[in-house]
């Protein structure tokens, strides 16, 4: 018999959504983070990919579903206390973010002097506009 | 004149936090997820060590307050839409999770047939009790 149980200990917040970290499996380099429901979390085992809940548009959100940057699903943690998944993942293509990077965490804070900045480092290693170029 | 510009550059939810994932930054391991507001952010620079927001305390947290397991900060990053940081810290201890485990997310799932659960496999490097032991 096939349970959810594994869906019933995470610790669905008010929303029914629980944060994901993305994160490279061979580097470790985190990617991003975003949102996972009950639905989005179960697919992305049944498919082996990561699928989100998008906040913004209300909806199931297959990574790389426009871009073709999927990512595959290597291992699927969870911690302590529930409401916090830790996808670890193979990036296809290598960039995550829709800017055209590889991580979405691609500004710095640096503090010259009391004066702290957000530094924006990391290449752009496609334009977005070639990414998602047919939408 | 010192501006708090790269405060205002976060995009703070409805209760004016942010997510907050430390992440080791020798070894690449995601030691928790939690959260921070605007003034954590700001005494987790200032201070050099990693300060968060408890929602179920409703106060400041510097972690390892009770334990003596700081996070030292090496590196703060902010992702694209601004309401995501990443740390990276130095663990003192070597264990973030209140388990007594090095990381929180020490639950992995595993799928037989069908039938998913969470498997707990980290190690407990230190008896919680011992952690906390004078509260």
């Amino acid at each position: 018999m096939i349970t959810n149980q594994w869906l019933d200990e995470v610790q669905w917040n008010d929303d029914g959504l629980v944060t994901a970290i993305a994160q490279d499996h061979d580097t470790g380099e985190v990617l991003m983070l975003a949102w996972m429901n009950r639905e989005s979390l179960e697919l992305t085992l049944n498919e082996q990919i990561a699928v989100y809940w998008s906040r913004s548009r209300r909806k199931l959100w297959r990574k790389g579903e426009s871009s073709g940057y999927t990512q595959r699903l290597v291992e699927c943690r969870l911690d302590c206390d529930g409401d916090a998944i830790l996808l670890k993942v193979e990036q296809v293509g290598g960039i995550a973010c829709h800017t055209g990077r590889k991580s979405c965490f691609y500004r710095r804070l640096v503090d010259e002097g009391g004066n702290a900045l957000w530094n924006t480092e990391d290449p752009v290693l496609q334009d977005p506009e070639t990414i998602y170029g047919e939408q």
